[in-house]
């Protein structure tokens, strides 16, 4: 067996040199500069790799401080950390050499120190993650996934890579994008051919039509059919083309299924333990402010039926500023979601919604008027999980793709996981960048992602 | 802050409870049936929940194994875990209750005990991760995700999410998918309008024409520039039509990036560390045979130019088979790699091939004939594992983009990471279903991959 042993350690990132403990030995630390100050008798500059929000301070001779070494210049520096005697940190570098690896024109330099508004970085999508909050972005989602990680993998759950390309479109919604081969001929991209059928068309690539996945749920049941655990961190995608600062075009989605569990009390409690734990890690990892997500609380559960009730009551007072009635076997407008996690102060679960509200493969309750289902509603932002039973039982699940209006031959696989051997299993999706945007406190979610697509724009 | 107390265990999973040591309390677990034996005084099943390759040996009084306990159907049992007097196992489940979850009938269900066909199975690719040899391909995959994760995350690596949707093709290559809205009328499905400009077209529905990425390389690049080392293992995408056991349509790609490094040694030992490190933890998690990596030699570099020597060299006695004459500043061929990698009996890193043969980005040597860069060419698969430095100097950059023929403007934000505290960088990308395929013997990468999509097939 090998060893273990690695051939090569890298050098401690500033976060790591941070962190560990006394004066360090003569070392190598690399970064840009992210301002500098010259004096008489010293110069200071402020150095960062993109491993911690604070960054270096750098403590120089001003004859050791290269005349080239201006904000956004990259740097090597040679020397030691030392406790600090001055304010704001509680250490310093000592520099005793010091040379500009690449310079940086501070006249032409897109990153300039002033504020700069969110469009233009938006527009500087390449060089954003220099900016401090885009650096803690990219930093917690690392976070994030990590802690997701350990705890699925904790509890028994296996990784899967599910695809990409698909030829379902789980939540029926239509607003999918398809995939089509540039060497195919117009007519036939993704689409069967429709005209001129005189003329021989080369093939789909595929033997069918080829849709951008919008969850991987359908898939990850095929999967805990066999392997009873699995969750996945999967690009999901909507062509949708309202401009909301909750929709991405490109997102992520943290989905988990598994087998064996009866109760959709078993998926919140999976989801409450899973969020804690990441939100936990993420926000002691970069000093956030998470109180929105209440980790101390345990979050309330409501049932739609009495939240309905609830939200009825409230609009039948005169303080409601409820633009919708809300009535029972219709939606819960965002302003009632708001409502609902705003005055409990707290995530809460919203459970067994009405049958006609959800999609096909959620479980009847006994009440055959509601699913075993919920959803995860976050004070400020709305929904930020959805879940559910899976309908096992195949006349159900018959009566509900009929209900729904969908072709069975194409689900007649999906059927399988029941026909053979199936169990009682649920599961839910996470919108990542949403929790990203809980956690960070950045409203967007197009500053959640590094590099964003929405309508209308793409760069890079 | 939140304690890091879960509201919630799951019960252990098959493998983490024979990995327990001694007798166990009362307990309950579920999975599938992988085999039933029915004798006079006693009944035995195999039961496997995909956590392991073994499976849990289960022990019935005769009149406690349910009449419709048949292969493949789903069963929950409750008992104790002892040791085992049987030989083939050190424990087994004593039952006490026992109950047929979700029953599979015998006559229909796909997956029979008899040996089924590679090509059988891949038409039933929703049930096929219940055949051993897929749960074991599946479980691997998730124990080298995490191999890596650990060793990436202990080297100060941050893990980001690439996109998928992008307007760059990175290799070149031109086998590119194009990703259009279902919305969009024909002849706007991301291409721009090519006749009838009278007849006003919706626009596209980003604001040029969307590609699926081959790499994440460029986008890692970008990331590198502001937090010095980044890494993701993303999906990517390639119109490929040749139908090899090395391609698929929709593959994944483990890609590292990182600043401030000049060697392309340096690469080199960090994709010997990395693999080393996960494919030693794959091979002890399954007990695989991991003896084409020989993990415990350091794996031997040679030059491109020195390759070609010893290729010629080969190629001009008579025991060469070389279709093709190995030559300076052509291609290595399949047999040329393969004959490099076996008669070292090792994976082997050739490096620093001739510029000519290589993409735009790639650093150009100082003898200006060779790029820094390396194939890592594994015995019997070929190539598993490219990287390179990438030319940090404007001058030169430019230059290549010339002979190439690509764009500038296109790549001015390219051009930008350069332009604006540039540092000398580089990373690589590894074929993960490869690694996959080499680890587990599995040949195929179709198998190695739990839904496959390659030119003309897609299921599910």
């Amino acid at each position: 067996m090998f060893s273990g042993a690695l051939r090569r350690q890298f050098p401690p990132t500033i976060r790591q040199l941070l962190s560990s403990p006394g004066a360090s030995a003569r070392i190598e630390v690399n970064g840009w500069i992210k301002s500098v100050r010259r004096q008489k008798n010293v110069a200071f500059a402020v150095i960062n790799d993109g491993s911690c929000s604070q960054g270096l301070q750098a403590v120089f001779k001003p004859e050791r401080l290269p005349y080239d070494a201006t904000n956004g210049a990259s740097i090597r520096l040679v020397g030691h950390l030392v406790d600090s005697p001055g304010r704001g940190q509680a250490k310093e570098f000592q520099v005793d050499e010091a040379e500009v690896v690449g310079a940086c024109d501070p006249e032409t330099y897109p990153i300039q120190k002033q504020a700069l508004s969110t469009e233009y970085l938006r527009d500087q999508c390449h060089l954003r993650s220099r900016v401090d909050k885009m650096g803690t972005v990219l930093r917690t989602r690392h976070t994030l996934l990590h802690a997701f990680h350990q705890y699925f993998n904790s509890q028994g759950f296996t990784y899967a890579h599910t695809p990409i390309i698909t030829s379902n479109d789980c939540e029926g919604g239509g607003e999918t994008f398809s995939v089509v081969s540039q060497h195919s001929p117009p007519h036939s991209r993704g689409l069967l051919s429709e005209d001129d059928p005189s003329k021989k068309q080369p093939e789909m690539f595929f033997d069918k039509p080829a849709f951008l996945t919008v969850s991987s749920q359908l898939h990850l049941e095929a999967l805990a059919a066999a392997n009873s655990r699995v969750y996945t961190l999967s690009p999901c995608f909507r062509a949708e083309r309202s401009q909301t600062n909750r929709h991405l075009a490109e997102f992520h989605m943290l989905e988990a299924e598994w087998a064996f569990t009866k109760s959709i009390e078993d998926v919140c409690v999976t989801v409450e333990d899973a969020i804690k734990a990441a939100a936990s890690a993420a926000s002691a990892a970069e000093d956030l402010d998470v109180n929105v997500l209440q980790l101390q609380k345990p979050w309330p559960r409501i049932s739609y039926t009495d939240a309905i009730r609830e939200l009825e009551s409230h609009h039948s007072s005169p303080s409601s500023t409820f633009k919708f009635s809300p009535t029972w076997g219709s939606s819960l407008q965002s302003e009632h979601e708001k409502w609902l996690a705003t005055s409990l102060g707290s995530p809460v679960f919203v459970t067994d919604y009405s049958s006609s509200l959800k999609p096909f493969y959620m479980r009847l309750n006994d009440d055959e008027k509601t699913v075993a289902c919920f959803d995860l509603l976050i004070p400020g932002l709305g929904e930020l999980v959805g879940g559910s039973l899976r309908e096992e039982r195949l006349p159900y699940l018959d009566a509900a793709l009929d209900k729904h209006g969908l072709d069975k031959a194409e689900y007649s696989w999906y059927a399988d996981l029941r026909r053979f051997g199936g169990t009682p299993h649920g599961g839910f999706g996470l919108g990542f960048e949403r929790l990203v945007s809980c956690i960070t406190g950045v409203e967007n979610v197009r500053e959640c992602i590094p590099m964003p697509r929405w309508a209308g724009r793409m760069l890079l």
